[in-house]
């Protein structure tokens, strides 16, 4: 049994890793911290856990850690992140980090985009990019993994065989997404108050959103050459799920049924994402892994449209895919 | 013109007595105010008002409210508003107050319930409890109503003529109602975050909810007789609405039909109140002061169900009602 | 491993079948059925099963099923469901039946409630009621389990211990609740269209729901003598759970503690039913197999609330929780 | 007073024009119409118009519409419209028509994207595009409105500024838009039902939405050249409202001042655009008649976001404002 710590376990993705984790048949929770202020018994922080969980949550203490956990799924907010990160190391852990902060490789753009120094350059190199997907062989070997943020996961799926086969002008991309709330966090605030976001959807974060770099550095690697992504990420009034709706310019002449085999070769063994005949809709990958993709031309445009739920493929999920694969088990145990 | 003053304009029903007020074409806004840190302009607090209306919301100077305005509609929250209720009918306004401060007769009474000894004792005497369809002749020469709480509202309509006839086995009220998360105010909170509360439903204040004395002190002054209420309610995940589904049992036989036909004649002339041949629905008085009733007979008990806008009829709708009553304009103006 | 044939896999509860069965360790599915025009694959019918799930939804043959599979989940609709137990029972399968065609044991009563001649009576009789937490012993032996309906199974773990201890007036009890819309099937309709639902909230069928006499029957059976409900459903504007306020009158002096006692014990050792602090929320059950229940005296009255998720614990989970006690595996597999 | 007709009022736009006429200090409701299945007191099929409306819906008898009303508001669909149109024109009614049938000048383009000949090609040729803001001179006069499209009132009214300045490349504008579920009408459908839509949001009609060619010939004379556009809608979770995010390439350098000056004087005086400083929200604009707007670059891409009700803006409201228009009303009347 894999031993898990989850760390930042008080907020939505540690809930979420809590849940998958519970019904993981080769892993176990071991440990859960939070802020001592957020501490107490899991199940009455999250009362959907009252006779599935008995554990307590309590403020991290290193010493208990090590020895006591083979993985910690680190669910802390960016900048908090890289001061906890080479402890949990040190303490001899492997570490999938849900955080920002070893994401971008170029620390000047993270300093920019995160208004802070980066105080973990040493541990910032190693670190692999958690998109299976991907970056599948890196992660086998990896003792970090900055999983990826909820939007570039869902663009970059959506992208990637583009990209991969030169097919795009690379400065054409436009990426229109949508989150549900759950996106937000869980601290209460006025923008996500009920009466406020029921019935409601607006874009925010135009022309600065903090995933902005975060996909273009991706889409860089994977294109071998710069790519310049517009992203614009918007609030719907739904829990789960993110709907990305990506516009680019085709090099050449493509057509839909090229398009739709690319796909489909280009994740043909993946579990987790399939490749649709029609617009996907959030609803049918929410509570799951799943990317549910679908790609067309129309108007000499490429559209391709990606779903996936932003607590699950968007974080945790993810998260515990990319567990599995550094403990070479069946990369779908607890999520399928 | 009527020149009205919304005292506690920052809040949703501040916001909805604004809505409705600019359509009123015998009313008009003078004066909006609130909290020294919650002023502005009232478009930049309130986005949906852009356009419609240019006033500041100011801190209240009661040197300006003299003469300035005939009428105000005072939003303030319990305990705060009978600080400020004297002062504003010394400065010769009418005043219609959206708080408990006024509605409970007995001063013991409120100062269990809402925990804060009463203070202004002098106009409580004199206040008059707003429920149109019931006191309306009292109504036409108050200085000061007591707006009645959105549950009192739609459970005391839903009962009133029972009551009044004299049908009902006087503790042996039930009522289970259901509010929109409006009613909740416009603080953020954890219970109330979009996440928490989508997809959401629950009980809450069981056995101690402060609109149980208020309704059951009207409707002992309606019976003629001490009348006890269990209330229970519920928040629901919708924005707008009050659903009252009212148990009772009848004295002796009663049937449908003649239930239908007291609750027609009881009602029949009343603008805002409508009585249904079937079950109700909230959707149907969202955004409007009607309250839709329907009343029949089932395994021996007498059912009676009310649905009304918390913000409206169970609340700003109500005290412009209130207002036109006073003023002597037809009591519909700006709420049909 | 438990082979699992879903017949009627076409609607809400067939799907909910597949999802926990999907994930169950010791069964798999085998077969599922439906009408022919509601036949094809199942990741097309439900793209929730894209990559999960590549079975056909086929037309239901009984020779294919004999042999083919060791337990039927029958999800057919009252009326249907009895025309084809039967013929699967004599196929050799265990059935777990979710219409309400074996439910009633008065069958001057079903065809009441449900307007049909009963045409299956010999299977009737040996039908058990399947809540596992109250007939757990009977349902071991079971061929034929009549899996209890939505409403019934969250009212009657409210009211349960207090019948068992005789503790309150056997006519007094009132069932105020509120089911999402899930609970009304997968036929859209003009009530359930979504922009007449959302942000909707209403009572319906007052006094003629077909789960009245249904309560009424185990009710009676727990109290071991007549038990008279007054039932009273809702449909709010979510998709999952049902929320039972249950109103009743003590017989003698009760006290908030000692409930809680008496339903600790009571439940005790369930895996499924927790009892709570505080009043039960929707949310904490939804997606899962679990009751959450909390009892408390106001007022003179005992006031139990209970939330279970409609399509699980009230639908397919609960069918699993039976199927799985039938087999003699823990109860709790594919439900955790 | 205005005499108005309805002609088509059991649907949505019906139900909306009702309610705006209804408190219309300067029009009124004469008479109401419907296919013959869908007629009936109007507080029966729209029961939040008890004791506000008591016309019956009728079966449309041309005689009695002549001499009887001034306008009709034709909320007919598609096709249906245009044989109905003639008629009501030689009774001698102003019409304010909401199909299609009268938007497209190019009855090629009519006939490939609404799959019908079209059959009133005279009264085509005279009838005016209802959107006022653009085309107000040419409304005052005209006997015949073909009121807009829901979604490219939203998306004309975002980029009409640039392209009446030149500002773009005229073949990169992308529409991105989300509706409310009202916009796809009043009839139940698998895809509306609240279960399948509730929590939802997916792409539809990729590359071939009607209102594209609606778009690009409005837009094509506003700049005075060929404009290709590429629309995408999506449908979200919620009743009312279009959220549209539009990206276009601009032709030289700009400013997100400068842009936020051209729209402030292009919009100045007009009563229902609104022009934002930040993205707007469409719970803002939910019931209104109001469109909010904000403009901005990034990326080298200028983004504009617009925010109207679909029924309001998007149709019933902009309607009456035609008519307002025609009659030589205040343009706001009833819609303020």
């Amino acid at each position: 049994m894999i031993r898990v710590a989850v760390i930042g376990a008080s907020g939505y993705t540690g809930a979420e890793s809590i849940r998958i984790i519970l019904r993981h048949s080769e892993a176990e929770l071991v440990y859960l911290t939070a802020l001592p202020e957020e501490c107490g018994a899991v199940d009455e922080i999250f009362p959907q856990f009252k006779g599935r969980c008995n554990l307590q949550i309590e403020p991290l203490d290193f010493d208990k850690l090590r020895g006591k956990a083979d993985v910690a799924l680190c669910c802390l907010p960016h900048r908090v992140s890289m001061e906890f990160v080479p402890k949990i190391l040190d303490a001899g852990l492997k570490v999938v980090d849900f955080s920002a902060d070893y994401r971008l490789k170029d620390t000047a753009v993270y300093e920019k985009f995160y208004e802070a120094k980066h105080t973990d350059k040493a541990n910032l190199e190693g670190a692999v990019y958690g998109l299976p997907e991907l970056f599948r062989e890196q992660i086998k070997d990896a003792d970090l993994i900055a999983n990826p943020g909820c939007y570039p996961t869902g663009a970059l799926l959506a992208v990637a065989p583009l990209l991969k086969e030169g097919l795009i002008e690379t400065n054409s991309i436009i990426v229109n997404a949508v989150t549900g709330v759950s996106g937000a966090g869980r601290n209460p605030s006025s923008k996500f108050h009920f009466p406020n976001m029921n019935e409601n959807l607006f874009a925010y974060g135009v022309g600065s959103h903090r995933h902005m770099p975060e996909m273009e550095q991706i889409a860089s690697e994977i294109a071998g050459c710069d790519v310049q992504i517009l992203f614009q990420p918007h609030t719907g009034p739904f829990d789960r799920g993110i709907l990305s709706s990506v516009y680019c310019q085709p090099k050449g002449k493509v057509s839909s049924e090229k398009l739709l085999k690319l796909y489909q070769d280009f994740y043909g063994s993946e579990p987790f994402v399939q490749i649709c005949s029609d617009a996907p809709a959030v609803k049918d990958v929410a509570g799951t892994n799943y990317c549910h993709i679908f790609v067309t031309c129309a108007k000499g445009k490429i559209l391709a449209f990606s779903a996936i739920d932003n607590l699950v493929k968007g974080a945790s999920g993810q998260a515990i895919q990319n567990m599995n694969i550094i403990f070479g088990l069946d990369e779908t145990l607890g999520l399928a």
